[in-house]
């Protein structure tokens, strides 16, 4: 990969000085990790930090009905389906880490300081894009604003989703305007933080996403019958928490035993009293799997396991999907170009993306991935170094620039430098 | 028992407009249940329908520095310790029922006109006090107001414990100045609506207690570290969640193995996000057992199986005793004279009330438990029939007219009516 001393200083003052502005936007000095859920004081706060660097660099702001905006760098010429977008969001899930989201943002304004500062012009319009709510910690489905702007999702769906709270999106946002943002998009390039340690283990600050495991959140709803915790017999019970509890370890076991992934991270219990059996627990399933087959089969048996278990306890369950993405491969030719003379590995991953709601539209989309020291992520202590998010930032103007070189008749398809 | 048609008509639209009145207060119309925390504008409203029915009935109201009250009917001698007190609570659990608490203050304004109906003057001072957060609803401690009353709690331990806001329980009253309520008390009785249905199978409408469990309140905090829900491998895990399910399906095996009871009714998830592997998990244990041995057996299984479990899971978990209370039996010379001529069965009960602090502290104290057709306590579904209810009004008059008869020297202690 390319150094900086072939490239002349990286402007790492613009880079840190964007980080440490953004830095204490929603942050929690309870615990150090970060509240940023879409259409809150925080997340506010991070749209205009976005908006004013937008406006140093004379970058023209376009916005949709669904939250979602894009920062052009209007250069070259327009075509259908010509320009390039990349960008990734702000959101966050609840206490959550620095770098899900905010890097692959922060990287591409530093990257366009790059490109210009190379005197490199792109032969296209290059967007950088923050998609809300990728997180889905607000309203009940991930990536919301990309499935709106890609008609995944439609609106007359998604107004009456809710958050914790009651409020509709149909509340918060003018989803009616609808989304013009993808229409001249002809690529998509996510940078983010690896939430994984592929990268550790492969000893590369950088790599490429070959795909993105099928994925989905389910909704289980057990109801049984509130009573007094003292005086009602243990076996006259109707205990939603103990269908709950062995749903818990059933996912569990089964994901380990299948080699996917399962977590129930969100409960909600009803009245939730110390001295109160519930009369509802109602509790989400996050489940990944390898392939679609294998998602299906592992909420299937997490379901069934709930199913007698609940029939034991004189319960009932209720699952519901609430979002269900199938695999997501990745443009192989475009992931292939890119790492093809860098030597970047290119590693599957099991997270959700902006870059797989834009992939599975018909997008040619690619994932560039920054090291995670620790591989933890969705949690304060997500990490990367500077110096690693700067060779991010660097891979993502060398990606930006060979997909907009302009082609020279009398020259192959340019290597990467 | 006594009947109305030899007693005269009981004054039932009194029972059921103070009833009536008192229905609305702090109902959620969604479930139907009750939301009376203490000091909250529902729990004011209580109270303040409380002082008016005790105006109405030219009651002397006296209060103390931790929300308690007392109405007094003073009649006959004050001497020291002679006064009887009834009454009971009107704060409810979250999403409770109507009758756990309100129908022994109901009962005791009811069978104060009754007694006045029937021309009765007590020897001795006749008190109805209302304990303030008998259920630890908001605060962290059962029978709040009785405990700090009688001192069981001293104010320096209690006045910074705190709500799930953060609201100290020194914000909300001004406990230095004490109590002075329970000074002239020579005995307690408090009627309560069964939390269970022992009357229903010996086919009675009021009942006697003989004793009240021992049992406790134990907040378990399991650690453990926030990661991302598809990327972290289930084997790099930390995962409280896990290890919390185990703790509830282990605390309801013990008890069934043992014929105690354990509940874990209430738990809150940091940063409880669906697709974020928790990072803490906190929850309380209701553990009741019919002797303090078999309570304090039954938490160690639960810790120990906690403790096991968490090892496994590479979480940590702590155990904090909140509130425990040992076994207490009622006055059994008291019960015995109350239930003697009148064949009321006299029962145990796994609930806790005010009536057991104000026994552990030497108050001579009885227990009158009114029939509950399902059985069905600390929930929406709580019920009683106006007829049971009066006939518990009637069974309160008869007992405060039997320890408050002015004594005879001719006569033997008299018996029931």
């Amino acid at each position: 990969m390319t150094t900086s001393s072939e490239k002349g200083p990286v402007q790492d003052g613009t880079f840190e000085q964007m980080w440490a502005d953004l830095a204490p936007v929603g942050r929690s000095s309870r615990t150090g990790g970060y509240f940023r859920q879409p259409w809150t004081a925080a997340d506010d706060e991070a749209q205009e930090w976005f908006a004013e660097e937008c406006a140093r660099r004379d970058l023209r702001v376009e916005r949709d009905g669904f939250g979602n905006v894009v920062a052009w760098w209007d250069t070259g010429s327009h075509a259908e389906r010509s320009a390039l977008l990349t960008g990734s969001h702000l959101d966050s899930v609840t206490d959550g880490g620095a770098y899900d989201g905010p890097l692959g943002v922060v990287a591409a304004l530093a990257a366009v300081d790059l490109l210009r500062e190379r005197g490199f012009v792109p032969d296209r319009p290059v967007g950088i894009g923050v998609f809300r709510e990728e997180e889905g910690s607000r309203f009940p489905v991930a990536c919301l604003g990309s499935r709106l702007a890609t008609g995944a999702l439609g609106w007359a769906d998604a107004r009456s989703l809710r958050d914790r709270d009651g409020v509709a999106l149909g509340d918060v946002v003018d989803g009616e305007q609808g989304s013009g943002l993808l229409g001249d998009v002809g690529a998509f390039v996510e940078l983010h933080v690896e939430q994984g340690r592929d990268l550790v283990h492969r000893d590369a600050p950088v790599g490429v996403a070959s795909s993105i495991w099928p994925h989905g959140r389910y909704r289980f709803d057990f109801t049984g019958e509130a009573n007094h915790a003292g005086t009602t017999r243990m076996e006259d019970r109707h205990d939603p928490m103990l269908s709950y509890a062995m749903t818990v370890l059933a996912a569990n076991k089964q994901a380990r035993l299948s080699g996917q992934r399962a977590t129930f991270g969100r409960v909600l219990v009803e009245p939730n009293g110390t001295n109160a059996v519930p009369s509802q627990v109602t509790a989400w399933l996050d489940a990944r799997a390898s392939s679609t087959e294998q998602l299906l089969a592992l909420v299937a048996d997490v379901e069934r396991m709930a199913v007698d278990r609940a029939g034991r306890d004189g319960t009932d369950v209720v699952v519901t999907p609430e979002s269900v993405t199938t695999e997501v491969v990745f443009d192989a030719d475009l992931a292939g170009r890119l790492a093809g003379g860098r030597g970047w590995p290119v590693v599957p991953t099991a997270a959700g993306h902006d870059a797989g709601i834009l992939s599975a539209a018909g997008i040619p989309t690619a994932m560039l991935f920054v090291r995670n020291p620790t591989g933890i992520s969705h949690s304060p202590q997500e990490s990367a170094t500077v110096a690693d998010c700067l060779a991010g930032v660097e891979a993502l103007a060398d990606t930006i620039a060979q997909l907009t070189q302009p082609a020279r008749p009398d020259q192959p398809t340019p290597e990467p430098s």
